[in-house]
């Protein structure tokens, strides 16, 4: 019998499922008061003892997102940790990558952030701003916008959730520049382009779009060097992670025009501290770290997860598993 | 030799083009500061005398818009009138097409529409309206969306702008079913169905456009019955005309969540008077009927009209001429 932590909401969605592999997995379920439930609601005294995790949205943005986390670190013998989202870089998924027995991720975030960044990009081309400032204002006039059709983005991380994005754009008739190690050509492409090239490529794209993971090499990529490249009055994207970009320039070169605008679903400092400039920035768009909170993309993780699950109870190699070495205790 | 009437700014991007035609086109320019003046520049003395007239949102947006078109309406011997838009339902429209010897229409304006209509769709599907007034009030938290992917479209009006739309959105995932008068099938839909399938259809789709023309038949289609059938909590379009909706009957069924949120690009009287209560209702995006307004869409439909003007002068057919009979004095 393997006992599975989940928190209420994610369990909700899967109780059906997990019903038929009631003889082997026992759901130990967090609720957002506070108490862990069986699957048919009885509390389970603590400390609850479990032998795998299934991390969502649901446990991350609940109020009980400490002691959900707690109960994973502590965990003596956890034996695989399935994640809703591809980013292991946060120090807390570090811990459990290196201490479980595995680790699995899921990219089926792609779609929705790939949606997300659509709407940053329309809402800014169709002009948004100004439109919803003239509603409000009571004024009918003329007002040009740019079709997305005309437009070039360039791509720093060409991964599942850049090519999602520039499949759709392209579909739209935008053009795309890609950027990855490893070379072209891509289908999702016009062009795919070396990290190395990037500084050469800035200048020529309406629209650049930080989707990359966050490394050593890639910290502060976006930096005062970088906004100077860009093309005056282009759209500067970020869903991949705060740290990507140093803030302080990026709200220089706003006040430049170099970008002209953001749009940002990260920031260094996540929950953003109230004080920051950039909540109330005229310029940019931020949304809390929730490009990817979908229902789609809930149901498809699930489906993730489920696959894994039997592949786990029937002792097949996990889809998705990260390799241990990506992990420093 | 043939005078062409056009603005300004429409003949600064056709003016290249226009030399290699001098021997047999004499522009006729009408400038903001109301002058006339010849492609190089010397006033024309009034009143001008035309055989051609080249008429786009340029002229129609422009402070010398009844100057334009009322120098069209008292040509009297005006050969051809080539329109930037496919509507004719506008009664100097029918004027001008009742005494032209030939009026041709353009539809290079439903890809800048379908982006629109793209535009207006994610933002409500995104919870636009939410994010803005969660980044305004400083909170930071979880905020669920629908995929446009997870969509059912119900678009009235399956020529041009609707298949357009409809090509888009598929490419995103979303369902369509397209209403037109001719049975389907249709490549961009997924079914088709007769304008009196309409009521049957109206619970079922999580956005409802209109893009149909303005006829007797359709004025006021959108009335109470009609919101009342659609889903709770859907959204609806309108890039159609204003006069297709009973906009009582939407303000009231706004009010009830039936639409639960109005775009619209056109309404019943424009420019829409300061007292409209559509100006500052919380649940409306309003855009002064500007969806077609890109430099997009001028390049193509300056590509048609000169398509066109070539076939005039060469005697041939037109492409997009309207029949006379589309037309009562």
């Amino acid at each position: 019998m393997f006992r599975l932590l989940t928190h209420e909401a994610t369990f909700a969605r899967l109780a059906e499922e997990l019903k038929s592999r009631a003889s082997v997995v026992q759901p130990v379920v967090l609720y957002d008061d506070g108490i862990f439930r069986t699957g048919t609601g009885t509390p389970v005294e603590e400390p609850v003892e479990i032998d795998i995790v299934y991390a969502t949205p649901d446990a991350f943005f609940g109020p009980q997102v400490a002691k959900f986390m707690g109960t994973v670190l502590s965990a003596p013998d956890l034996k695989w940790f399935q994640a809703s989202a591809a980013g292991i870089e946060h120090p807390v998924l570090q811990s459990i990558g290196a201490k479980a027995g595995a680790y699995t991720s899921s990219h089926e975030q792609s779609d929705a952030i790939a949606e997300w960044v659509l709407w940053a990009g329309l809402d800014w081309f169709q002009g948004g701003l100004a439109r919803r400032e003239a509603q409000a204002a009571g004024r009918w006039g003329r007002m040009e916008f740019t079709e997305i059709a005309d437009t070039h983005w360039l791509i720093i991380g060409f991964g599942a959730i850049g090519k999602q994005t520039a499949r759709r754009l392209r579909g739209l008739g935008a053009r795309m520049t890609g950027v990855r190690r490893t070379p072209g050509p891509d289908s999702d492409a016009d062009q795919i382009i070396p990290p190395g090239d990037i500084g050469s490529h800035l200048g020529t794209a309406d629209a650049v779009l930080l989707a990359c993971p966050l490394t050593e090499e890639t910290e502060n990529m976006a930096d005062a060097a970088f906004f100077a490249a860009m093309k005056p009055g282009a759209l500067f994207v970020n869903v991949g992670r705060g740290a990507l970009v140093d803030e302080v320039a990026l709200l220089a070169g706003l006040d430049g025009g170099q970008p002209a605008y953001a749009s940002l679903d990260v920031v260094r400092e996540e929950p953003l501290p109230p004080e920051s400039a950039i909540w109330s920035h005229p310029r940019i768009t931020l949304t809390p770290h929730t490009s990817a909170q979908t229902m789609g993309a809930a149901r498809r993780t699930d489906k993730v997860f489920l696959g894994n699950l039997d592949r786990f109870l029937a002792g097949e190699p996990f889809v998705n598993l990260v390799p241990k070495s990506s992990f420093s205790p």
